[in-house]
């Protein structure tokens, strides 16, 4: 069992900022990512949480990554909605962006976000999260590293390329869910390889095309897409939305170019927002917020049930209350990359 | 083995066409219903095929359908457009509604378009592949009738709920998926029960919420979805924008308005276009085909895969030259409907 120490969420933020900053990120894109490593670690996803932290400073190592860039917004009379990232980091890149996305779904019912040129190693659902929360239906698709074997294929190709989804709610929390094409996270079989934890059958194959449940094996190998081709085809529309649509590159070519193995998969994120009120019928108000309520009623009737980030959103007010265990030997190594900025953490 | 006759692809649409006619169609929807059943048999989607032409028929005998309905068409400044089914077929509906979709899309960058009051049993893949044909990238979702049982439950709540995707090639036919949310179809199911051939494990589950393999039990009990708690997220999204989003009923309150359990489901059909010319970088010209050929010939140098819709593409070759073998009991049957209008179709 590894020990824990338990931070409150303000102490997770100031550590992942201060061990960015003192890395040589700007203010501006270690504060983007602190906040999505936060939300991640008030969630529940360690795998997102300040274990992401390491992996934004070895992205360093990577001479074409610039911690300090400024993503910059192109917005036309048309829907579509850009962001060259100007190879930074993804969060930044998404503050950059949403607040025009939102405006212009609402101005013209629908929009689309494209990012280009980013490092993209964040949880996806805030984003869709945030859309969500502003009153608007969204779809978030980004591609990774190539670790996902096609249908019927043996070796990587597409990422774990998740898809998240966000539905407005009356109450404080909007409805998403964000899910890899994978049968698991790629976080997840990292942070089992380093807990000796082995894998669920049909997650993975090893370097020769055979099931396996060893996490190391798995990394050398492939991971699975979730439920056969369904999910692969899930995988490759995203490669193709995230890739090819937009004029970014394949999980497979950032995996190329990352020759050496730094692993911040570099490319692009794709984003559609929906206005409601362009949505409802003619003449009528929108009352999708009542009607999907029915529907949720209708789900949590039947025993056993429930709705997707549950699980998420019981984490959150937990550790709202109560902060956050988190690793302790990882709260040491970034407190060592902080310096003395961050003197936080007690033990639990 | 059950007895087949070849009919040509004329003599399919034909016989569909005739039968729907005589049954008191109009000519506009009785071509819009043939031309996307003749698609199915031209792919090989039996199920889709004129076997759902008695589905067809059946519906009338619910009053509230209207078999000579003229789909109304609504379109404003805004990029979502909107079609009031006006309680006929979805054919028709897309009919009407895809031509300004496409105008819209290529006006504003990216568009959606919401059916309402339609009843839809139609195969969903060809207005994607229309749109795709035309140089969108398409997503179409739909709901059906309350089948499949939500993550955890053991009771029909959501349609198998389809989402079809279709992306522009440089070829004849473009990239295209249409799959289910649940893990096969509904028509696999009657088909096999018609055929007297057992389930796939992990399709379904009986009334009593056990795995089940017969297909008589699954029709009293509850499909699965695909890939677990993934695929019924992705059902759930489906009733989220076929339903809660366009101001349209859910599948199951499709399923209860149907008291005398005609099965036709009635409700709406939402599909987003997109496009690519709008996605490229700024100040770049669209590359998004030639990109995705290579991504492509990746997936096809790995042995043992094919892209989605590899099968019907090779149907539709293989049926386009030789004919469709046709059930001739249902054949015979559609004849008798379709009377002396059609006297076609010669034994194999």
């Amino acid at each position: 069992m590894r020990e824990h120490l338990r931070l409150s969420l303000s102490e997770i933020e100031r550590l992942a900022f201060d061990a960015l900053l003192s890395a040589g990120f700007s203010a501006a894109q270690a504060g983007a990512i602190a906040d999505n490593v936060t939300a991640a670690e008030r969630d529940g996803c360690t795998s997102h949480g300040l274990y992401r932290i390491p992996f934004y400073l070895g992205a360093l190592a990577n001479q074409r990554c610039d911690p300090q860039a400024v993503p910059e917004l192109i917005v036309n009379e048309r829907a579509v909605v850009h962001v060259d990232a100007g190879s930074g980091f993804c969060p930044l890149a998404l503050r950059t962006g949403l607040p025009a996305l939102t405006e212009t779904a609402r101005r013209h019912g629908i929009a689309a976000l494209a990012i280009r040129r980013t490092y993209n190693i964040a949880a996806l659902w805030p984003e869709v999260e945030q859309l969500a929360a502003s009153g608007l239906v969204a779809f978030a698709f980004t591609g990774s590293n190539a670790s996902v074997a096609p249908a019927g294929g043996t070796r990587p190709l597409y990422g774990t390329n998740p898809m998240a989804f966000g539905f407005p709610r009356d109450g404080p929390v909007p409805f998403v869910f964000d899910q890899a094409s994978s049968a698991c996270a790629r976080g997840e079989i990292e942070l089992r390889r380093r807990d000796g934890r082995r894998l669920e059958p049909g997650w993975a194959i090893d370097a020769d095309g055979w099931p396996t449940e060893d996490p190391a094996a798995a990394l050398d190998g492939a991971q699975l897409p979730f439920g056969g081709h369904k999910g692969a085809a899930l995988a490759l529309m995203v490669e193709l939305l995230a890739g090819a649509l937009i004029g970014e590159l394949f999980s497979v070519e950032s995996s190329e170019r990352d020759v050496h193995g730094i692993g911040a998969p570099f490319g692009g994120e794709f984003l559609i927002a929906i206005d409601p009120g362009a949505c409802a019928a003619p003449g009528q108000s929108a009352i999708h917020t009542a009607r999907a309520e029915q529907l949720f009623e209708r789900v949590l009737a039947q025993p056993g049930t429930r709705l997707p980030s549950a699980r998420r959103h019981a984490a959150r007010e937990r550790h709202r209350a109560d902060g956050v265990p988190v690793d302790a030997e990882l709260v040491g190594r970034l407190r060592a990359r902080a310096g003395s900025r961050s003197g936080i953490g007690k033990a639990t």
